[in-house]
């Protein structure tokens, strides 16, 4: 279970950290589906499929609704996008690092050790 | 502590579920840093720091290499990156299914359900 008092990011991460939750992601980004089809790929009893369900619904990147007697998952992409933009942040600022040394370089070509000079 | 045997991603958005691992990240994408550098803005202790790091290290998002008496941290950015692109596609793939869903919906005006027709 997933620490509710966690902040937001470290549940999405910690949600997105098995691969069976990975493959409900994975599914629900195709389209709902009801908690039975979740499970029917899944090499496990419904009651971990719930199990996981509820990892996911408390980290936000899923939401479930009850209609009648059939719980109707989807994805919620906000949430997703907020890992992936916490991800890219990162990488895009690593890219730009790396870039104003290679300009660095390029711009002083006979500096020994440009490490130094940061 | 990470489970080694665990799959790739497993380990990648494990280690990026706590909030001072990704502080290191963040710190690491604008540069290597020694291990004390890191350890710097931290409220823990260096032994914690050198914990979280081995986490880090475990999932293949920073490398270090001591060279004297000084270990330097680096970042991996194939590795964020694969991570970010495991995010991209699932949420790439939920978006084109809205749009297919929105054409479908421009192109059936009068249908009152549509998914029953998916």
């Amino acid at each position: 279970m997933l620490d509710q008092q966690a902040p937001p990011l470290d549940r999405v991460f910690q949600a997105l950290a098995d691969p069976s939750r990975r493959g409900m992601v994975e599914r629900l980004s195709r389209g709902p589906a009801s908690v039975s089809e979740l499970a029917k790929p899944l090499p496990m009893s419904l009651q971990a499929v719930v199990q996981h369900l509820q990892v996911l619904e408390a980290s936000g990147l899923v939401r479930t609704e009850k209609i009648g007697r059939v719980r109707t998952c989807q994805i919620e992409p906000v949430v997703l996008r907020s890992a992936e933009q916490w991800i890219t942040e990162r990488r895009t600022s690593w890219e730009e690092r790396l870039d104003r040394l290679g300009d660095y370089l390029a711009d002083n070509p006979e500096e020994p050790n440009p490490r130094s000079k940061q």
